[in-house]
């Protein structure tokens, strides 16, 4: 791989006529594009009867691309299994929370737990290898597509159903151990059998056990972990010399990702950065949304970006589809602003990509994608993106470091956290997301780049400071990392940390045992805070008291050890503890992003790390030597004698 | 027919004592009625067993209408199959969009595609014709009643999931032409055969391909027509001198209702002001509501009476439902303001009716009606309606000519550009008729009288202006249509004109090629606006800008001919056309109502049409040589000298 | 039972391990408490396979409690059958409105008219009661847990779809009655016979008829109660030294709980005022459920403590479930604010309470209510509602007299009115329970206690006031009750009394007149306000017009005798009668807090009691000779002379 950002798109040569593809390579070339992702749901294209396969057409294409010195992702076309196929085997089909059997017709219409269908998704996948393993334009493979998006991660019945007793059995080994760790003595759940247990839906009164829900989760992780690793292994086996990824969807939830990416060489996420705020970020308000409609906001793209340079410890990743023109998948879909395409592209560079593959070179003609865009419009014209992407010198953007080895900031993130989290929010308007990306955003908006972790295997060598945002669920393996920890690392805790262990239930000493062994600080209180109700959290300075208000959520705590660094005033919770600090480690309890930034400031300063406010909608990033800084207002700032253009990025060193 | 509009009722005999039939006769003669409309849903009166017949009741209501001289319109029973009927053949009920079979209880649970169900209707149709077709005091016929309301012009299963194969193997003859209409290419969606083909429901993500959907509405559009064909087959056999009409709902949109109408010899609607605003417009400010609470919105009102006008080429139409007093069905169900009804029936003559049928003489005893009024109480007393329709003198509402034959503009309205619009509207608040009704009140609001009329076979001689406010669909007519034009004849045309061809795809040249070629403009954007985010649009005049504030939706052209009338400035399309002309060819790119009625008024003026800009809730009709004004506001208007009483209609000519 | 309010604590002893039990009933005993709740969610740990009882654990729970003389109270646990007679007979299992069969994993996962479900629970109940229908501990029962709460009143399939018909024969006898009931007439909805007739669900259009929906909700009401008929003849027989009791949850709506009642020796309910206020009071403001956060509504809880009172006469209940800290349930679910929990139960004995048993002892550690507090916390440390309670003197609470015995004023309530005014409330927003509190809340701002009666054999000797708020249904023993009234009892009737009579249908004299007859009265109109609409009442006083602003709703009235006390001014109903008289009958038909407070307060001046006009959150409520004010405001409140702290009661003599 060339030692700069490289750029490339995502092309559909099956939906162009042939007499296009010489002039739309050379285009894509000319355009100083160097790679293509192609033919990832182009399985009824390829084998149109069963054992009936058509690769002229792939072959012809790829050697298109090739004679442009383009480099080709191959996607295995699995997320789309033909209609020949659901004919002959309806059973693969996926059954939604009602026990509804979802229908052909969309994508990923199948149940990860079929082995029916996993025996075709192998045949495919083996005939691609044979017929490409070889082939000197082809680098890599993306499996799949967007595995478990749009609520395809779990299925109700089915192949599902029939495998989760197996998978609790051996889990479990007793079903005495299942009751006891799911806790079913509540509301008489004891189960005499594993084929009694069913997916937690359609219960008659609520919703289910959320022990039963979390380990539900795990188990369609599994299933769609285990789906990808037959292709990975077929992969391996075949073209070791080709390099495999997957691309991550945004803020996606539904499987473990640290586990999906275990056998990938580098990750890859795709960016939609307007829809993300629309869509996706429910918690933001209308302002927000309007001010940073055709930018997206700038937290929001980088956190993904964060979280996926993550899932393989700080190496980079790539964008394999990157956003160039409005979407059509989002309650509203605008126009990105002029210069959106390049400052994301250089963002995502910044946050660790080596490489931005557009979506998509032309917009499609046909069927659920007529409204979204691509790099040419439909009449083969430029659209707007086309002259941002020309816009950018590749070359600038040097691979050389990555971006983690900067970093002295980690947070650390975890999918058993998510869904114990957003199982039981306590508060209509919170989730997981919401809380994680407070504390994410404070960070940034003082300047820093950060990493985000697993709680699991992390090495914590490298950080001087640790904030664990939302680690609902606490683990022995979270004990350890924080009682192995360096006494000169900082630790952050926020609210709801260590509210559960690995079961799902809270240990038998309490709900936050989990950190009070190791805080010294005992949880006293939870105070869900309707909109409207508000809580002030005050320090007092020099006999004065500065207040901050929080909103939404506000623990208390009493102190075995340590310090109470800031008390609530007013409410039930008066005069109790919302900041608690013991040495090296801090819990807030309290949901405000002042008073978050406030501690934050304070702590990053002890351990000597610059931090600067910075103005809305800038942000700095620190790669390989250089530093950038964005602009993301659609209008100019004045910012330390700069004088940054809107919608805009600049190398400030 | 007399001359002069004609007034009458619906009527329910079988809910009445037989001892008041006498008397209410008498009351509706009294009150200058003329016409009942009655038998709709007795299907289970008349034949309570299978094969068991009872007319007795039916014969002696009719004859006691009769006596009183008023004529009778019977419907066929046929909304609502008998018990009896649905326990020996459950296989004719709908079944909704999640594959779960719809109940007898209510209206309409019947399957449109279902032969059983088509004979069972035959057989009571042509008893009721046996008995009816030479009865003196009957003079026409409506078939079944509101055809496929409420969401039932789809079943997504059963008759119409059997026959949906067949259909499109007669539509497409090889099942490759349906793969290249749909762009089944696109995810894997290409079918080997016809019968893998379902209903376009359940699909595992998002939805389904548009084309598929656009074919599943034809195909049910087409069910529901050959439904109604075989009655009026039926009636003009066994009563060639009885008319045949059929009562349409409110902005109804399920079926194409041009093929509807095409056999009726006139058509009718059921007019419901008050939840036609609060019910229907989903798009209206809670503002607007609330001041036309009690009165509708004039404009609505009169888009129905204009739609259903043009069905059949301008000639008269019936309101065979009017309201007058409260209804029961839409969220918030207020009492009319007075003289509600009386302004409501001048409008409906005004605007083309011939006939107005109030809904319903007596207010309901039983069942789901109950909290629905009519001209009696369920007491017998005359409730606030009676004196309104008192107060109307019929003989001055002549029907010497037809309300269209004054027009000089037309709007173009296509029921296939309706649904491709909503199948993928791109902004969650926008669809057809958000977009169309803001051109057609433009107009209003100018004192213009206007047709609308289907862009098929429609003879365009008689206008100076044309308007195609939401044409997203652009067939080989269409092209014909623009291209046939007489040059003196100006064509306005809204935004997301010609986005897609009669496949539902978009033409291989481009998104806009259906207007590209025509207007000698190429689109370059399309922006949806999330609210809050607005785009001004501006003129220079006498170097001056003058801006309009466009919401929701704009596109931007490039001309290859013709010139730039108004830009946009700001944002991302700024600089770029916002409107376009090329000769007698308008394009209007952006949503915004000023704007629009700038435009208007600029064409009209130059095509030597008068307008004038109305007060807000003010409107002018014509018919007939008489000119008149309404007020639909609830209070007192100036206007050019003359008072305009609160909810009032005069006569200016 | 002792002479003074009992405190007691719901329990969960399965829940917590056994080294625990002894010193958490020391604790119990030693915070005052005298009664805990056990065992009703226990059937799994009793029988975990079928024939196979393990008593020992809870003969060893029983026994630590009565060695600290704490009385026992057992559930019955038939609201949680175990999985392994799910496996065994899942037709127990109830069906939802789609068809859609519920499953095991939450609670009250069973259809009430299953006579296999009935033998099972019979069985467990006859074996607890063999076991300690002579302990000496056990002071009584709970039957099952909250029956029907959460949706589960009605199942649409299964046993009660297959009694329905049987139900409806025993009722009519003839089909032809049944028609005639229902007014089948209306839409062909004739029957031929009974099993044609199946739940009100899945209807093509709209809904089912209200004739049927009302019918359907008795038949389900009648098989919850004879449901639990059968357990309470069991305890009766084996038992009959025990109270049986039921907890009933906040407004419940799905049973006619006058008739669940009945055999019962007492009744109790679960209170759990914040998420009262936030769930379940849909139309109160963002302001007051913000306001009320911490407390809940004065009024919405001692509406509940009022109902269920009436349930047997006045008699005392039990609060079986006291919030004592924060629930779980709601949309938002802050803690209560510092002494919440004994204004609660101060508020609850002055209601009429003997007992006050708080949910639960330990915070759970497993499961759905992981995220609910108890008087301790999970870690076992005391919580912010143990302080509270311990601050109680239960002896300052007398039994000495019954809440009721001093009550002036009486409401009447009706299910069946309920139900029918709910299926057709003709206003979006609103609900019986909306009207119902607003006459409620205009009465206890008064100062005026009250009790709340069945419409059904309530003897009204004692009432110098009889309000009907919102009795849609009239049938005879309304009728005879009103007209056997004393004449110095006055009357209120609230809007849409006497709407339908008890087939739902509207009688043929017209649909108020229930009314009519009565009042001399005549209705003419109703008027449903959408949010915006205001309407003016007026009355005249001394020449001034005083106004009052009236919302949602609007009748007129047409007088016969008596007169017109308040006129409508403006919209379309100026001038006609909003507040009709005649004698001892008052009619309001517009809502309006300060109107009804006005007329109220103007009758009970005549009537000779005493009103006073409290602020804001503030209540006075008399017990036993006791007079109690109580101050819901999280704010001091000066009143006649005395300082009212935050959140707070004091005895005033």
């Amino acid at each position: 791989m060339s030692r700069h950002l490289q750029l490339g798109v995502c092309d559909y040569p099956e939906h162009t006529p042939e007499s296009n593809w010489q002039s739309h390579a050379e285009q894509q070339k000319a355009l100083g594009l160097s790679v293509v992702r192609i033919a990832e749901f182009s399985w009824a294209k390829i084998e149109p009867q069963e054992g009936e396969y058509h690769w002229e057409w792939l072959d012809k294409a790829i050697t298109v691309y090739a004679n442009q010195g383009l480099s080709v992702v191959l996607g295995t076309p699995t997320a789309t299994p033909p209609a020949w196929l659901i004919e002959k085997h309806p059973e693969i089909l996926p059954v939604d929370q009602n026990g509804i059997v979802k229908q052909f017709g969309s994508r990923r219409h199948y149940d990860h737990a079929s082995d029916i269908y996993k025996e075709y998704a192998t045949l495919i996948v083996i005939k691609m290898l044979e017929r490409y393993a070889q082939n000197k334009a082809v680098v890599g493979w993306q499996t799949d597509n967007e595995l478990a998006h749009e609520g395809t991660g779990q299925s109700f019945g089915g192949a599902s159903a029939e495998k989760f007793p197996d998978w609790l059995k051996k889990k479990y080994g007793a079903i005495e151990a299942l009751n006891e760790a799911w806790g079913t003595i509540f509301w008489s759940q004891t189960y005499n059998d594993w084929h009694q247990i069913k997916p937690p839906t359609q219960v008659a009164t609520g919703q289910a056990n959320p022990s039963h829900l979390l380990d539900y989760r795990r188990f369609c992780s599994d299933m769609v972990a285990q789906f990808q690793d037959s292709q990975i292994q077929l992969i391996r086996q075949h073209a070791p010399h080709h390099f495999i990824t997957h691309n991550f969807v945004i803020l996606s939830e539904e499987t473990d990702l640290y586990r999906l990416a275990e056998d990938l060489d580098f990750v890859a996420w795709d960016s939609y950065p307007i829809g993300m705020l629309e869509f996706f970020a429910t918690w933001e308000s209308e302002e927000t949304k309007t001010a940073y409609a055709r930018t997206g906001h700038p937290d929001l793209i980088s956190l993904n970006h964060d979280i996926y340079r993550g899932l393989k410890n700080g190496e980079d990743f790539w964008v394999m589809e990157q956003q160039c023109g409005h979407a059509n998948w989002a309650q509203y879909n605008p126009l990105p602003a002029d210069n959106a395409v390049s400052l994301w592209t250089a963002q995502a560079w910044a946050h660790g990509a080596s490489a931005v593959v557009y979506f998509r070179w032309r917009a499609a003609h046909m069927a659920q994608e007529i409204m979204h865009s691509g790099l040419l419009r439909q009449d083969g014209t430029q659209d707007r993106g086309y002259s941002d992407v020309a816009s950018l010198e590749p070359s600038t953007f040097s691979l050389d470091s990555s971006m983690s080895s900067g970093c002295e900031v980690v947070l650390l993130h975890d999918y058993q956290s998510l869904w114990a989290y957003n199982h039981q929010p306590h508060h209509q308007d919170l989730n997981y997301w919401r809380q994680f990306t407070m504390f994410y955003s404070a960070l940034r908006a003082l300047g820093i780049d950060v990493d985000i972790s697993s709680s699991k295997n992390v090495d914590l060598s490298q950080y001087k400071l640790v904030v664990a945002p939302a680690l609902t669920i606490f683990d022995d393996s979270v004990h350890e990392l924080i009682r192995n920890t360096d006494p000169d690392t900082q630790w952050i805790f926020g609210p709801r940390c260590g509210f559960k262990d690995a079961t799902g239930k809270v240990p038998q000493k309490g709900q936050f045992q989990g950190v009070q062994d190791i805080l010294g600080v005992r949880q006293l209180n939870f105070d869900s805070l309707r909109p409207g109700l508000t809580q002030d959290v005050t320090i007092s300075e020099g006999g004065l008291n500065k207040v901050f208000e929080a909103q939404v959520w506000c623990e208390s705590y009493e102190l075995e050890e340590g310090q109470t660094e800031y008390v609530y005033s007013g409410g039930p919770q008066d005069g109790k503890t919302a900041v608690a600090r013991n040495n090296n480690m801090t819990m807030i309890g309290a949901l405000s992003k002042p008073l978050t930034t406030e501690i934050m400031t304070s702590r990053l300063t002890e351990l000597g790390v610059e931090t600067e406010i910075l103005p809305e909608g800038v942000r700095l990033s620190q790669r390989s030597g250089s530093k950038l800084v964005f602009n993301f207002n659609q209008q100019e700032i004045q910012w330390k004698g700069k004088l940054l253009s809107p919608v805009s990025y600049q190398f400030l060193s």
